[in-house]
């Protein structure tokens, strides 16, 4: 590919669509052009990219001429509706929806994991579900030099997930709440404020909803493994934007060190450790919010079993979770 | 003891000292006479127990002659400091504080599991801690029947654990958040809004927090089962007054069936069922506040290990995970 290019954003105006924007920037992407693409309703917007205001324009099967890279986060159905569009026009498409994540021939990509699949596509390379992200975050680490055989894993993830309408109906019902005044939830199945529900994707015939369905079998394909045995639990908490999550690994054999973990974490690129026990600091969603790293701490071997280790991840949904991996996604093509 | 009894409730004006009032109430306890207590900074505070403002007094050694029964919810120092007045009165003292709970011939009770254990007191019965009664309350029913022998959870716990002072802290936080006002969080170690954090309780050498600490001892003494390997995360939730926890079980044998384990919640006493997956509906913390029942669901078996069940449970800390369970205990000894 070329050394500039031109990139097109499907789902601009959406709460992923707008970290696209900001991501392309705060890594020096090599744009060449931007062309922000919505629905009908959202043409007609300005957005600003790097000081200048672009108009975003409605998104038809002719808008991805001249386009090297399609960024979507428009939604499982437009990513199917357009991607033949995307392919015709010589473009490639790196898809935030689960349209394709699962498809073989289709790289499920995190480019800290396993950049080499992305090399592998045939027009369409997949980003991966956000809590899987968070989650590979901080098991591949430790995986890469100590096997992990089984994740047992709780997540604390954040209204973003669902997009601005739950942003904003998290805001929304809390305003409420302290002000007294009935709130009837529109976007989500529960009032949101002060309040936390398992995971409102649908339930399987498993037991296990869709987003944790899509964390062990996102964890085969990426791991290539399909014998690690992942055990998830989703569950949204009053939190803005970004997703934390308990994790306890069990290992094929002994578990690392803690201090052993605490370098394998450091010297891996995207994680940051905050674990000091004296002053009882780990990461918190709002430390982690807005920035690129997936934060890791309380490192510690389990109480009872030598091959099992705990530790917590904090990372931010909007972009490890979705448009910063994309862009990285994108970098590896550059 | 007598039918009827003379009750004092020493740290009356705290959180979990007003849901004593009403749980005594509620439950129609015998109470003959009510005794309110509390720091000297409370002390003329009226509060209503069925109908009567009853003063609250400031507690002293001479406070407790003719009371029967004492709930204290006062702190540990000051549970330390009054034991002795206690029993010198000729009262049973039940304690939240954690002061009590590991000691050696001191009961640690919750009613519906080891109700025996009050029996054997020598004038003092221990409160378990608030994530211990929940988390047993969901794992006893099916261990009663298919012993478990490794529980791995997560807390999503609630500021009420903190008192007052975390609740508002909670709202007071959410309230500047909301209005763009910069707060300095003066109970807690972090901004609380839209927030969650590791447990504030000291760390361990063992890498664990005291309250993730009180989980596992506590356990081992309410099972009578040192063996039991309890993997505790405990995590704070901008959530005001129930605590949920993930919940994993590791069964001796094969796990019960999802059917039969449904079928146990339902049977046992203060439990309930909250598991429809057509609807997607499942326990939450706003649905469990202000009431008794601890409330279980995501009942699912593991999905790569026959002997692994996990469920969800919810349950109001103030009350079952605090003055509900110590008014029960007080329920056993009249």
């Amino acid at each position: 590919m070329k050394r500039e290019v031109n990139v097109a954003v499907a789902g601009a105006t959406g709460a992923v669509g707008v970290e696209f924007l900001s991501v392309l920037e705060r890594l020096e992407f090599p744009v060449k052009n931007l062309k922000l693409l919505a629905s009908a309703r959202s043409a007609g917007k300005k957005m600003k990219f790097k000081g200048t205001e672009l108009l975003v324009e409605e998104m038809k099967p002719d808008s991805f001429k001249g386009i090297d890279i399609a960024l979507f986060s428009a939604g499982s159905a437009l990513s199917k509706e357009y991607e033949t569009h995307v392919h015709q026009a010589g473009a490639v498409m790196i898809d935030n929806s689960s349209a394709f994540r699962m498809r073989e021939g289709t790289p499920l990509v995190i480019p800290e994991i396993n950049p080499q699949d992305a090399l592998l596509h045939k027009g369409t390379i997949a980003n991966p579900n956000c809590s899987t992200i968070i989650m590979l975050m901080a098991v591949f680490p430790l995986h890469q030099k100590y096997p992990v055989k089984r994740i047992v894993v709780s997540t604390y993830q954040a209204a973003s997930g669902g997009g601005y309408a739950a942003m904003q109906e998290l805001t929304e019902s809390t305003k409420a709440y302290l002000q007294e005044i009935p709130f009837t939830p529109k976007v989500l199945p529960v009032d949101y404020a002060f309040n936390l529900f398992s995971h409102n994707s649908a339930m399987q015939a498993s037991g296990y909803n869709q987003e944790e369905e899509k964390m062990i079998h996102e964890t085969h394909k990426i791991l290539r493994m399909q014998q690690m045995e992942v055990t998830p639990t989703c569950i949204r908490v009053p939190v803005l934007r970004a997703h934390a999550e308990s994790i306890s690994m069990e290992f094929e054999g002994e578990a690392p060190s803690v201090e052993e973990a605490r370098a394998l974490y450091e010297a891996f690129p995207g994680v940051a450790v905050i674990d000091d026990r004296d002053t009882n600091r780990f990461p918190t969603p709002r430390e982690a919010s807005e920035t690129f790293d997936t934060y890791v701490g309380r490192i510690r071997h389990d109480p009872f079993r030598k091959n099992v280790l705990n530790v917590f991840a904090v990372g931010d949904q909007l972009l490890k979770g979705a448009a910063l991996n994309a862009v990285q996604i994108a970098e590896l093509l550059v």
